[in-house]
């Protein structure tokens, strides 16, 4: 799954340019580092990315390894229910047995080889039991409020730190989220899973009967694309599917494996500063930009045009210079991007935005 | 006199857009402005101005009335004593009996009333004194640390706030400032002055004989500009003349016109802070500009191409972004600009500084 904008990191991301296709981390987009650890347990064959349908050129230039009919682009977003459900029908087609896993594109996650070893004991998990809709649970670090939680019930016998999925928690409050973590039987929602594609359809033919008939309408005939897809129901795969069967209100079930990795979102500029390398200030600093007195700041000239960005006297701050926009805002407000980006629109229209 | 490059307000003013052309103060320069400061007391066909030959045209452009022949082009910077002997070498050619008056073309002066009348006060002690090199003092309005003083001796007589200048003072530190400005005795140099063309020469020709000579022969010969500009003495007129005649070292003596005006250096983003409109937040906003959460603050999108500058949660700082550079820093630290200029411009080349 590779698709969304991503405007807590503009005018970085924009439009054409979501989040997961900056090249940030060393010169690699979250896109390629996130192809890059599932080909630790998937043959670059047999990789899928859907994404946004303006974005594939970008990600077929990004993924040379992607197979072309392996690019499924979403002419509109339609949420996490139907970049999961299509695949999932264009695979029960090419091979009725297919076990799918389902990754997300924006985050890092660290080890790689913690999650090749995880990511290989849920296919093995999927492979054996046909009601199992598998889903990823972060070992907490914290009483993280920015996270979905899963509360785990007993565990899988024969298999360390696999546990039934008991219920879908929201993002909780700070008090809530303390509990979460010192009762030691929640995980963070990942938002990854792994289904045999034939199982993940089954419940989708009980929950959502019309979704089912539409995308497997849309996997048997690929050219009605653009007249299938923008009628699809806007849902999201927890809401639809994960949280119901966790319930129980089908014959399927839920099944966590525990990752206990890094698992860093890098949804804001702190976060991206967070991630980075630092020069001895603390400073990351991308492109040409001069500094003095500055320190903690991350400080990015992504202008193509010849350009210099100058700052003296900064702290804890993002400052971002492209073709068509200066940002500049404290690390710690950097949440308040998305609301700027708003005004920008209405101010100065979408090509600005 | 409207030389000079204006680092301090880099990226603003750049090598070619020093800060004097800048359109700044309500769409005008200060250039413009100084101008018709002028035009208040002398016709506009007897106003001349000296300013690099880089800029000619600019301030051609800028000056409908200036007369083609009154636009005097230095093909390099050689300090203000040639900028002010070069202009009275022309003049006394076409009339020996010119007084001069050389006014800055940096700051800002208010009201302009008062400024006239103490001009045309000038012009009487010039006209009326054939030893007389008369300069303006600016009555202080605190213990400034960063103008020179002129210690005043004995009034001249019938006239109001007009008196001898027995010493040039260098910039003092803070508690000398304090008691020059206690004492009651002490003007600031506002570097501006009056006088006959023909007594200031005669006072070079004395105190630097060879600048003499040059300036001389320039005039008379000015198609040899290119020869002889580069090769004259750079100095200022401070040092050279005006402080060796207030210590008696020649036949001429100096005095000052007291001028109790609002007079205002704009030589760095907090001073032109200072002079321009503020929103109900303190910001100064011109161009394509987004802010929240922002106070205090001068926020410049000089970038003639379409582009934004978005800022959110910043207070106190300036944020100018042009073609070719963004700069950031607190309006406290305004001062720093010019070094990191100097880097800028060891770094990335003398085409972005």
């Amino acid at each position: 799954m590779a698709g969304g904008s991503g405007t807590r990191l503009w005018p970085l991301s924009r439009r054409g340019e979501p989040k997961q296709l900056l090249r940030m981390i060393d010169g690699r987009s979250l896109l390629q580092l996130a192809f890059d650890r599932v080909r630790a347990v998937v043959a670059p064959g047999n990789i899928l990315v859907c994404a946004g349908a303006a974005y594939a050129d970008e990600v077929a230039s990004q993924l040379p390894a992607l197979r072309p009919e392996n690019l499924l682009g979403e002419p509109v977003g339609r949420d996490s229910l139907n970049a999961v459900i299509w695949p999932a029908a264009v695979l029960v087609r090419r091979d009725p047995e297919a076990v799918v896993a389902v990754v997300t594109a924006d985050q890092i996650i660290e080890p790689v080889e913690t999650f090749a070893d995880r990511l290989t004991t849920a296919f093995e998990v999927a492979e054996a039991d046909d009601r199992a809709l598998v889903t990823f649970g972060i070992v907490p670090t914290g009483p993280h409020t920015g996270y979905g939680y899963l509360h785990r019930g007993r565990a899988v016998e024969g298999l360390t730190d696999v546990a039934r999925i008991v219920e879908f928690k929201e993002k909780p409050d700070a008090g809530l989220a303390a509990r979460y973590v010192d009762s030691g039987e929640y995980w963070w929602n990942a938002g990854m899973f792994v289904w045999r594609a034939a199982t993940l359809l089954g419940q989708v033919r009980v929950l959502l009967p019309e979704s089912h008939e539409r995308i497997t309408e849309l996997a048997a005939h690929p050219e009605r694309l653009a007249e299938i897809y923008p009628g699809l129901l806007k849902t999201s795969v927890d809401f639809a599917v994960m949280e119901p069967v966790s319930r129980g209100r089908t014959d399927a079930h839920v099944i966590g494996v525990a990752l206990a990795a890094r698992w860093a979102d890098v949804g804001s500029f702190a976060d991206l500063h967070a991630e980075l390398d630092k020069d001895d200030d603390g400073n990351v600093r991308q492109g040409a930009v001069v500094a003095s007195g500055t320190t903690g700041c991350l400080l990015v000239n992504a202008d193509p045009e010849r350009s210099v960005l100058a700052v003296t006297g900064l702290h804890d701050m993002a400052v971002v210079r492209t073709a068509t926009a200066t940002l500049v805002c404290p690390l710690s407000d950097s949440q308040r991007v998305k609301a700027l980006v708003g005004e920008v629109k209405e101010r100065y229209g979408a090509e600005l935005a």
